[in-house]
């Protein structure tokens, strides 16, 4: 055991001065977007922007200043974002009521603990001290809760808000070459990105800080109630992943089965009434829901990591250096993502459509190598040569650069899972290619081969997962888990930023093709969106990797704070629990996916009712009804979304009051190696029937033109597949992430009161 | 502890009388059955079964001594049984070469545990005694696996041969009247039932006391041996399912493709050169594969009942009545379907077509019923009133009332899960209907609401498996789930009756098609089948479960043969092992599914080209080119059935090989929490879509007519719906159950060998 070279004054700067540099970079690129003007007349684009210089031959493309197009766009873009922020204030609503309640019960349950008592007890791990009382850590916990959840709410708003800026800027931009509009779409994610990474560490830090006054050296309760942040954090990330999944496959599904299949008009028509859903949708699932959810991985993992480590020798030791060694990751994480976002908007430009997917994939290559450095960096001045970790009951000697191996082998397993992800989701590769030929035989074999494309791509993933846990749990137990969760999300901000500029890019084409715009224009913007459905389907490859990794983590911490020594398969009490565990994935999907069923059924009929009522809207001469729309997936999916997440809220609750921790234990490690398979296969699998369909309408090969074009018969099988895989890429497949972290964060919250009063059933 | 009130010597004679009796009622059955002359000219109809005396009224309905219908039908399926016997005779040429190989294996990895040495050794739970050598142990395994495989393939060759005897027999009764149909059909699935299940208990009887003459006093030995017979039993399943799953999709997906999608002309019609595959494959598939598959089951759980039974005090005191205990459940079981059967085929008489599906499910609880009398006498006669069971290394005190819970939670869970099944499969609930109703949005939202109807159906039915195994794990440790699954399998003659009922009734509307028989025919089989495809599900659902309850108890028996005292989640090694594990289905089942793509594939081709390039075929001048298809789907299966089936047998060597016994654990026990979801929801998504699609072509209902006739779209989507569903509930759901049974039976085989030589890689 030695001491650290990071002084605990450079720690305690550090940390901040990262995540405000993070805010800065985020609110400058957010300056740069909005050069672009969505007001008629000013057409002062962003000439002092070195892109500029060498695109003047693509800039004469096309008029720049015509005014009805920027108009419409405008508007446009009012009715996508007007219809954004109305349901998520709708959902807040809802999702308020359930804060409040939830706070109480987290503050009823952890008090009564100790039965309300306010006098100081025994610590949990080291009896022979002195710890704050339980209703201490009821009343830290319900508040470090709430800060978690208005964070992520926060972010999901913002993340939407930015989004909702910048669709119609990328539209715009897209006149002038596809090399502008991708710098704007990926700019805006980057302000997404950054903001999420930088106010989650910020707003973590801070109520550490503030915490610690109260606790001052009792750093394992102080622990314990930071967890409730990540708790907050993943229970709203629930419901905007859930509701807005559902908002957003109706519309899409709704949309597609009466547009596409039975009208015959194109995606994102402005005669179909459900395009402005549609498009809403975009931004309230993928933005929103995912940006809750990625920001609630990040919270769990940090808090994971920080509960562990208060009960090592760090925390014992009371070496603030290197307990904040998972802060320190996060932070140097921000500077190395601010670096790489510059290769993709500074460094080199984008000339042609093929060069889009490399660049993206680029800044994920070139963040992980910068990021392996960095944490070589952290590891060697931020901790000790030597320490101790808590395992289980034990404390297991660990060094410096098994730790470091720990956090890398995170980070590497994510980028693997993002680039088989790739292989299996990008119409470049053989699979999608493979699927996209047999919709020569129709629908039904397309299925087929979807459903297998999905279930083999689970394989590598898993085996990289197992990987990464064997070595991160020899070296350093449930601490080298947390650590290697937190090194696959250390790159969040590239992550979130190429996540984000899906959604943006597909936005950017709906709005193109609603204005009017030339058929020139939409091609570029479905390049961008081609692209961008790849990168959505890695950032969901990345998002189910760091959760199975982050509820390992939470796992361990909820069974040592629960006080069992063992979790054995062989004892009736954990065999029930891990079988019953497997089914809820199951149990949450068929929930999900029936929602977005009956949604989808609801618009359909809306649809169509408005295709045969209202004279001249297939002509075009009549506006269609967009908000009768909007209002059906709204109500839907807020009647939707409470269901799931009733089952996914309660069942730890439930299980742990009636049956104890064992039982709740065997839940927790069934859901979690159950639902990641279910997960991983039904986002690969809707990944790849959306790109089979693009592959075939886009008929870039020889082979792809033999299938098409757009309408003939494997082309409507096609669009089948596609539709189907809605429901499983974009509601069941990334909700199933949050289900086997909440799960587990809850129980991490609850576990003292389960260890107290829990098993009631097996006491009788 | 006491003595049993059954003597030693009435054991010895009660066993074997009982499988004699279900030999000698399953020959008067098929006596029976071959009244039915498929010889023309003769029509002496079995005049003294008393159904016929009131079926004069029907009888007048048809000419039934067409003089060219019968020669045709005859000539069907003699067409049909040579398909079908010179596949199997192709598959087992190959799965012999497996047989001899891995008889092989078993011997020189289990010769090589004490280094092929011949002297005695200690025991391994008893170490104060001496037993067999372990060479003795190789050598006695090595002949009971090829004892199992042998007769796992003469159960599924001997129910292949009775179904291709019965199809058209129950073709011809079909002109008689749906009662005489259906009880021809109905008997000839129980002279495979009881043929199978007497069979199964006289071969293990037989080689026990074969066994007994060289191993004498050293039971712990004895049954150590006679796992082998699992392990063959269900390794030749293996190849049976997925072989006869492969081709029979196949073939089915190929004909419905070409010829109801495309080409527009009815199941079943003779101008579709892939008629004759589709109906050899329901015999190589559903009969021959099924019935390996439920011998399996059967041979398991017996031999992991028997295993701990012979270390616990049954064993230890030599009381061979009560170590007997499973085998006498058993042959009760063979005397209880005995007289259930009496009821759906003298006692009582089908009139109308909506009287089927009510007596195939009186069936299930007639059986039920009178087995849980069966049960408590056999646990009140055969067992002591107390006695010790080994539960992983400590002896636990059960008494016998305990027992009995323990087979009839297992017996009782069995008829809930098939109860649900029907439920979820059924066209006469809601599940069904809706799904039929979503049809009328498309293919796309028929796909959704059919994978979530299968991800709901997992509920129930794991909350049953649950609480037998918590009922009889608690009250009789890995014995007593042994015996629940036992006391699910006891009424197995039954369940093979009404499960081999199916295909037979379908090959029937196969035959009546193609004999150009009337309308009226073809309807009345219609029914038959109909109901045939909601007990092919609960047949499934028998399997799938009691498949559950068997793995967990070799599990148990492999655990402890193994030495392993607990099997901790909280381990990486474990950890991982349960991960890899649950993620095994997923890779099984993109094998199979896309083994059944591509084989039907290659079949849509050829029928393709049969149609565009034979002159007349559509017209119905000429005859197709049967044997062709034949041969595709032939070769198709026998090749794809190898990457499958090696995974499976593959996977427990080299795991336990490499990682060791604890890593061998967690994938054991991760495949089973895993893969029942997944068999469940795969097969009950198929037959769902199978019945949504069969309800709208009845068109019984006013819902129903609604959605048709056939060739509406709703009724194409629900074509698609069902061409998807076939591969799903007939190749990769009812294999993953032999999935997880013989990775846990082969784990127990090889457990010596891991024990001693295991974990190499983590030795180094």
């Amino acid at each position: 055991m030695g001491s650290t070279i990071l002084s605990e004054l450079a720690t305690v700067i550090i940390i901040p001065v990262c995540a405000v540099v993070g805010i800065i970079f985020s609110l400058i690129q957010w300056l740069l977007v909005s050069k672009v003007k969505l007001t008629p007349g000013r057409t002062t684009y962003n000439n002092h922007n070195k892109n500029v210089f060498s695109d003047s031959l693509i800039e004469q493309e096309e008029s720049i200043n015509e005014h009805n197009v920027i108009v419409k766009c405008a508007e446009i873009q009012n009715a996508i974002s007007e219809g954004a922020t109305s349901f998520l204030f709708t959902e807040y609503q809802y999702v308020g009521v359930f804060m409040v309640v939830f706070a109480i019960l987290i503050f009823l349950f952890l008090g009564s603990v100790e039965g309300f008592s306010t006098k100081s007890q025994r610590c949990t791990y080291d009896v022979h001290r002195m710890c704050k009382p339980a209703l201490a850590t009821a009343l830290f916990s319900t508040i470090s809760f709430l800060l978690g959840a208005i964070t992520s709410v926060l972010s999901g708003f913002l993340g939407m808000k930015i989004a909702t800026y910048a669709n119609a800027r990328t539209t715009l931009e897209a006149r002038k070459g596809v090399g502008k509009a991708f710098i704007i779409a990926f700019r805006s994610g980057a302000v997404m990105g950054f903001l999420l990474a930088a106010n989650g560490l910020l707003v973590l830090y801070i109520t550490i800080n503030l915490f610690k006054i109260y606790y001052g050296d009792d750093w394992e309760g102080l622990f314990e109630a930071i967890t409730g942040y990540g708790l907050g954090g993943s229970s709203m990330a629930l419901f905007g992943r859930v509701g807005g999944g559902i908002y957003t496959k109706a519309a899409d599904v709704g949309a597609d089965l009466v547009g596409k299949v039975e009208r015959n008009i194109p995606e994102d028509d402005p005669r179909n009434p459900a395009v402005i859903a549609d498009n809403v949708g975009d931004n309230v699932g993928d933005i929103a829901g995912m940006g809750s959810d990625l920001f609630g991985s990040y919270a769990e993992s940090s808090c994971a990591a920080l509960v562990v480590a208060s009960i090592s020798s760090f925390g014992m030791d009371h070496d603030f250096t290197s307990m904040c060694y998972p802060l320190l990751v996060s932070s140097m994480g921000i500077i190395v993502c601010l670096i790489t976002t510059l290769f993709a908007t500074d460094f080199f430009e984008i000339k042609s459509v093929n060069e889009i997917e490399p660049a993206l994939k680029k800044q994920l290559i070139i963040s992980t190598v910068l990021m392996t450095i960095a944490i070589a960096i952290v590891s060697w001045i931020a901790l000790p040569s030597s320490f101790t970790i808590f395992n289980f009951g034990a404390q297991k000697v660990v060094h410096n650069w098994q730790l470091f191996l720990c956090v890398c082998v995170g980070l590497w397993a994510g980028l693997i899972i993002g680039f088989v992800t790739e292989y299996y989701t990008s119409n470049a590769y053989s699979p999608v290619q493979d699927v996209a030929d047999s919709c020569r035989t129709g629908a039904a074999t397309n299925v087929i081969f979807g459903l297998a494309l999905g279930y083999k791509s689970v394989i590598i993933p898993i085996f990289a997962i197992a990987i990464s846990i064997f070595i991160s749990f020899s070296f350093a137990a449930m601490y080298g888990i947390a650590m290697a969760a937190l090194g696959m999300l250390s790159t969040i901000a590239t992550g979130l930023a190429i996540d984000a500029y899906g959604p943006i890019s597909d936005n950017a084409g709906g709005i193109a093709e609603m204005a009017g715009m030339s058929h020139r224009i939409r091609e570029r913007t479905d390049a961008l969106d081609a692209a961008g459905n790849t990168t959505a389907a890695i950032g969901k490859g990345f998002a189910i990797g760091s959760a199975a990794l982050v509820s390992l983590a939470l796992f361990g911490a909820f069974v040592s704070r629960a006080g069992i020594q063992v979790v054995d398969v062989l004892t009736p009490k954990v065999f029930i629990g891990l079988l019953v565990g497997a089914m809820l994935p199951y149990w949450f999907s068929a929930m999900t996916m029936k929602s977005v069923g009956s949604a989808a059924l609801k618009m359909v009929e809306e649809v169509r009712r408005q295709f045969n009522t209202i004279p001249g809207l297939m002509e075009g001469l009549v506006k269609p009804d967009y908000a009768t729309c909007v209002k059906i997936s709204t109500d839907a999916s807020i009647k939707e979304m409470i269901p799931p997440g009733a089952l996914v809220m309660l069942t730890p609750l439930i299980v742990g009051t009636l049956f104890g921790v064992e039982t709740l234990s065997g839940v927790l490690a069934g859901s979690l190696v159950s639902g990641v398979q279910v997960a991983i296969s039904a986002s690969n699998t809707g990944g790849a029937w959306d790109n089979a369909k693009k592959y075939i309408e886009a008929g870039a090969s020889e082979h792809a033109r033999t299938l098409g074009p757009k309408g003939s018969e494997p082309h409507k099988a096609a669009v089948i597949g596609d539709t189907i895989g809605d429901p499983l890429k974009d509601t069941s497949g990334p909700s199933l992430n949050i289900l086997i972290k909440l799960m587990a964060v809850e129980s991490l919250v609850f576990a003292p009161f389960f260890a107290t009063h829990g098993g009631l059933l097996f006491k009788l």
